[in-house]
């Protein structure tokens, strides 16, 4: 197995996520934009978990053309490359929930319309397209997983960037009081190890080729509350409400929580692990590690 | 009034076209995907016609990175470069059918689902959204037409790369039999100069702003039918009935014709040029000019 990761230093790649597991893995340090570099990685293998992107969406509005570059260009360059020296490749793609903007109605499932309130959520669902075209023209198989918010050890904490759930777990880490923006909207989380099972799944599954699903969860909790359950289980914290700057309140979608009736249905995929657990040992990770992710 | 054009040799530009209205214009040769020359341009005007793109379907296909920084990063270019120097501006996006795929149900209106079957008709959509979020976003007033086949004196005869009407004029003019791809497929068709007017309307009317609205026709032809009114109209010709190969089918979308009734309803717009009258024109036009469009 080899792990392609460019480690731009804003983004969630960390090196110290790959210390237990370096003996079974080939890391290979390059940039999905690089035209040529992904040829000999993809020549062989049997699947691709296509996971690499600029995930930020106050990032894709002030540099759009970023945005463009790795979410949208170098997807067709892996596409490309994949059509080229290894058309018999699997692919799962990790596309997003922002695609779907300011929820029409919930739980949102994959026919809701598609209205994306940023850069970032234009980028991915061309891609999405992408990756489902060139299934349909080019019989490449590729399964797009929609995910909702993904949280676990090993994410990114310096900033909001990769989740929020980052920033307030490094506000918890360091004593200082956990920023909530408005605080009443409700959200759904996937543990990251459930997240693993669903594109193992999308990865062996003949039944959904070529086909899009969202992830989900069906416990959903207010960001305010999610804080209170952080503070409670790190046994100390406070958190502050926050006004939504312009800036941000353009890009904010309200509540949203998905439908992972689908993709269950097709492959029996189900979270197993439930929001305590995760906070549990998400906390427990970063109360050992915090300093390999400053 | 300045026309910006980098007069690439497989799109629509064409010098000859300005000939008779030069006194009137500035042309002003260069490329939207050049970063910086967009600035001086946008500065000042009150109204921007955003028609340039890559427009082939094949091509998009053969050659979908080009196909990216023309009908997406460009488009990002053009609109940031508006924010910065020109927030009061206001835009016309020439988009286009092919975003909705194989139409669902006729005739297509706006909110029939998007399913390009290319990666043209993917980045098209991409740019409709940058123009929709700029729109909501920077408060930047543009409004979004979706042409049907739009087609008229002046346009590219060289190739099917503009319209496959294009090259049939060119058959007709040589003597050639009409390749008829298909032949059952219906379609609508729209004069060049009802288009104008409605992108003259567009930029004028303030109720059409940061909205999306499909152009067409409730005329509807089949290609044969199409070939055989040309044919007529030239007073002789032939048509050879072709079947699709592999490559064509596979981006094929049948029947289609559009809905433009949302944008007639709020503008009072409405194709004045009947299917014979834009033929006749348009024939007539390549029987005196043809050699200047070779």
């Amino acid at each position: 197995m080899t792990v392609i990761d460019s480690l731009i230093p804003e983004y969630g790649g960390n090196l110290f996520n790959l210390e237990e597991c370096q003996e079974k893995i080939r890391i290979n340090y390059s940039d999905i934009r690089d035209p040529y570099s992904l040829r000999p990685l993809i020549k062989d293998v049997d699947v691709l978990f296509s996971l690499a992107g600029q995930t930020s969406h106050m990032d894709s509005m002030a540099d759009p053309y970023t945005d463009a570059n790795i979410n949208c260009t170098a997807q067709l360059n892996l596409l490309e490359t994949c059509r080229s020296v290894n058309p018999e490749i699997r692919i799962v793609f990790a596309s997003t929930r922002q695609i779907y903007g300011r929820p029409r109605y919930l739980p949102v499932d994959e026919h809701h319309p598609i209205a994306p309130v940023d850069i970032n959520g234009i980028h991915k669902y061309a891609a999405e397209q992408y990756y489902s075209l060139y299934s349909q023209v080019y019989g490449i198989q590729a399964c797009i997983l929609r995910l909702t918010n993904t949280i676990g050890p090993r994410m990114r904490i310096k900033d909001a960037r990769q989740t929020f759930v980052g920033v307030w777990i490094r506000q918890l880490m360091e004593g200082a009081p956990i920023d909530v923006w408005g605080g009443d909207q409700l959200r759904d989380f996937n543990d990251v190890e459930d997240v693993v099972d669903a594109m193992l799944i999308a990865a062996l599954s003949a039944s959904v080729q070529a086909k899009v699903f969202n992830l989900g969860s069906t416990r959903r909790v207010s960001l305010r509350e999610l804080a209170e359950m952080m503070i409670a289980l790190h046994g100390s914290g406070e958190l502050e409400i926050r006004e939504f700057p312009g800036d941000r309140r353009r890009i904010d979608i309200g509540d949203y929580y998905s439908s992972h009736n689908q993709f269950s249905s097709l492959t029996g995929w189900s979270p197993r692990i439930t929001l305590e657990e995760t906070l549990e040992r998400t906390i427990s990770f970063y109360q050992r590690h915090y300093l390999h992710y400053l």
